[in-house]
């Protein structure tokens, strides 16, 4: 899948690009050197939002050579190395149930929360499969599924006035070289830390906890995340 | 419940307060000079560990006036103006219900977790109530049960050599006076913030997110809490 290469070498797709949670990690990864891939339904917008996360993360890139592309969202599970899927949940299994032969043998990250909104305010909608990140791994069963990157905030990642993110990725899944690779690939955005969390079966509740950061965020009138302490 | 008292005059009682975390919490707390009440099946036993506790306690208390006392569970929870359910998750059930009348009126806070383990290392529990803290809001219909202290190393806080506690309490509940008072409560502990984090409902994910942290002290070979950051 990577075939031993580094991190840095990867080009990394982004499914659902061009909402807040894609174009964020998008821009602080393309920032680093990373050679990003935007994928969404629409390739147009796709490509018009790839040329606006360029130009902003070339403003603080330094000596790094940013390279963002658009594409449809089956383009970009096809060319990318590595996939990070941030669609929305309500279009989670229909987007990942076309995508299983250009993603096979491919790390797939998923980082979408599944949550709902009422009058109380947030709440965790139920996956049948238990999490979203299982979800995924059912619909894609020859990729290497892992949970990453849900308690990050979007405003926050894309806010580059901050150079640097004050928070840790809680990284789950199965296969620990894909976990290794998801780890280092968090690690290049400055200030993070991809944390190894757990298996798969203990995804659901890292998924969920960002129900209850929208409730610090409400409550505060913050951005929150999460670190680890004592690691 | 609390009259208004400031959280520095109330008795806490600890129910299971004779398992590690019970005794971390009530040797952390009886340092700062709380009146710790500690509750066991076995009151003779709860008697032992209290006077351990007020030993080491004592040994950095400084100024502060250290009392801890032991008793069953029943009368501890009978005496005390706020009361922390430490036991296993295996009796949580069937200590509650008998608790009902004796903790009528009182701040319930449980820090109970929902773990179980098999050859794969920790996993959730199901609990039909949808969490722990709810499950004793249904056993409790007249106590106003918060959730928090999941997410604190029992060695840690047992570790006196240390004096501060590096992580945030995330604070889980419907009545936003009794969350005040248990923020409070946590703040006492020197390093630790109670966080609110959002309502009962969103109870579970916060309680087995300690599955998680079990994961990472096996891979890291740490005692991990969590920080809330941007609050």
């Amino acid at each position: 899948m990577t075939d031993g290469r580094a991190v840095e070498e990867l080009v990394v797709g982004v499914l659902g690009g061009t909402g807040p949670q894609g174009r964020g990690l998008a821009v602080r990864l393309a920032a680093q050197g990373q050679r990003m891939l935007l994928g969404s339904r629409d390739a147009d917008r796709a490509a018009e939002v790839a040329a606006e996360v360029a130009e902003r993360a070339a403003t603080v890139a330094g000596n790094a050579a940013v390279s963002v592309t658009g594409g449809s969202n089956v383009d970009v599970a096809g060319a990318a190395d590595l996939v990070i899927v941030a669609v929305p949940f309500a279009g989670h299994a229909a987007t990942l149930a076309e995508l299983a032969t250009p993603l096979a043998g491919k790390i797939v990250v998923d980082c979408v929360v599944p949550m709902g909104f009422d009058e109380l305010g947030a709440y965790v909608l139920d996956v049948e499969e238990g999490s979203v990140a299982q979800q995924a791994a059912a619909l894609l069963p020859d990729s290497h599924v892992v949970g990453a990157f849900h308690h990050l905030s979007a405003t926050l990642l894309e806010d580059l006035s901050q150079p640097t993110i004050d928070g840790d990725v809680m990284v789950i899944g199965d296969d620990r070289a894909s976990m290794d690779t998801v780890q280092a690939l968090a690690g290049r955005i400055p200030g993070m830390r991809g944390i190894y969390a757990g298996r798969l079966r203990n995804a659901r509740q890292v998924e969920a906890l960002t129900v209850n950061l929208v409730s610090v965020n409400r409550r505060y009138k913050v951005h929150a995340g999460i670190r680890v302490t004592d690691v």
